[in-house]
């Protein structure tokens, strides 16, 4: 379900009347970026850095955002007005355009989405996710592209088998979730891995966090690392910091919200906050 | 460029006029399966070919194609029927849908569009393509997603560096083109790849030839191997048999169109003309 009303190409329509031809290129050939940002109590957190990497993931794929960002900014805060949704999540969402041969970059659309949010921050869940490791590597994981064949194909298998989600690993070594950051507490060293990830903006405020007792680093590691991990959680826009419970049945920890998960969220509250 | 009419799930509509909801799950994670058959003097080609891995596709992405074959055949006669193009070719695409969370698999649509072909069969092209070989193993490869995301990234690059198409490699052994299967033709055996490709219609009937003096096999080869090919070509619904001249500009053979590939070429044509 999306809010009331629609960006397309910086023209506000309404939800039902938001249409793209059947020409568009993300309809033919998955063609397309998107970043994707929170709004609490009428504030977007971190605009800038996703606008920094929205920008950047057209540029590496060759498409023209069209639009500056004061531009962007301004058809934001229209969309915002009147959809009335002060806590929401907004899609910037950019595809390869109408080609004129079903394969050749068109002129690309722009559409901008609002979706409500439901804030539970009471609500803590004690218990974590449950994994299942999946030996993939994601094409251009460096850009946020549309591009999740195998995350949405695995979705009812996940269902089906009392998973949460998906954690990607490369032969072994971790990567990420499909749609979040992936982290352990090993030691005295708060991990996640380096390469073959999308960057995401969660995580790179976490990176820049001091926590007492702790370094916290990017470095690849695998699944063998999970075994002396006393905690294990992900890092999204979505979920800030969330505990991981278990992989592939085997518990991290205790299975429950450890101390350094709980910490790192309320820094990332505190932040969010601060905006 | 498209044709008059579109059929949208089974209804008729103008092309001006075809249009899906921004929702749909193609728009926001590429998630879609499609494929593309040949119309030649008004009679479809290898059509129920291209029915049995349309629906294959769809199984294997867990997507309900929602028509029989019956109702598929009814509604593509009427298309052809209203758009009155005798040569070209048909596209069905099968999308994930409008998803309730913009992850979820909604209910999908099915989308058929008819392109103009302007069929030159006389127009033989003596020099044939020039392919840039590039190390990238599609995701999913057997199944006919619209995962083009690679191959649309660099069709800038390919046409600004003279080349004309790509041929991937997975750490040096040949698997396919974006588009169409590859040949060589090293000694008494014409060569295709075996695994993780894309199995084309047309490729699955070129071995099924019986050509003289040749072996026709599928078997995975490598890039050194193209060192002793007299000849290499690409298969595909648009292409029939299309003579490759070079990769990464180093000539294959003389760099015209062989014998080989002149003699598929034309059991192709004698094989579509009994259709």
């Amino acid at each position: 379900m999306t809010a009331k009303y629609v960006s397309i190409n910086n023209n506000m329509v309404l939800a039902a009347d938001a249409k793209v031809g059947v020409g568009d290129l993300a309809m033919h050939r998955g063609y397309g970026i998107f970043d994707y940002f929170k709004v609490v109590d009428g504030r977007p957190v971190f605009m800038d850095d996703h606008f920094n990497r929205f920008y950047n993931s057209a540029k590496e794929m060759h498409l023209d955002v069209m639009f500056t960002r004061a531009e962007l900014k301004k058809s934001i805060n229209e969309l915002m007005e009147n959809n009335n949704m002060p806590n929401s999540g907004i899609k910037l969402l950019l595809t390869g355009g109408y080609s004129e041969d079903g394969y050749k970059m068109g002129k690309p659309n722009l559409i901008i989405l609002q979706y409500p949010l439901d804030f539970k921050e009471g609500n803590e869940r004690e218990t974590g996710l449950k994994l299942a490791a999946i030996s993939h590597q994601r094409q251009l994981p460096s850009i946020k592209t549309i591009d999740y064949l195998m995350a949405v194909r695995l979705h009812p298998f996940m269902k089906e088998n009392g998973f949460d989600d998906v954690l990607y690993h490369n032969n072994g070594t971790i990567t990420e979730c499909p749609r979040a950051n992936f982290w352990i507490v090993s030691g005295s060293e708060i991990i996640t891995a380096a390469s073959n990830i999308l960057r995401g903006i969660t995580r790179s405020k976490v990176l820049g966090f001091d926590i007492d007792g702790y370094t916290v680093v990017e470095r690849d590691f695998t699944l063998h690392d999970l075994a002396n991990a006393q905690e294990a959680f992900i890092t999204s826009t979505t979920q800030y910091a969330y505990p991981v419970a278990a992989i592939d049945g085997r518990m991290i920890g205790d299975g429950k919200i450890g101390p350094v998960t709980k910490r790192i969220k309320n820094m990332l509250l505190e932040l969010i906050n601060a905006e």
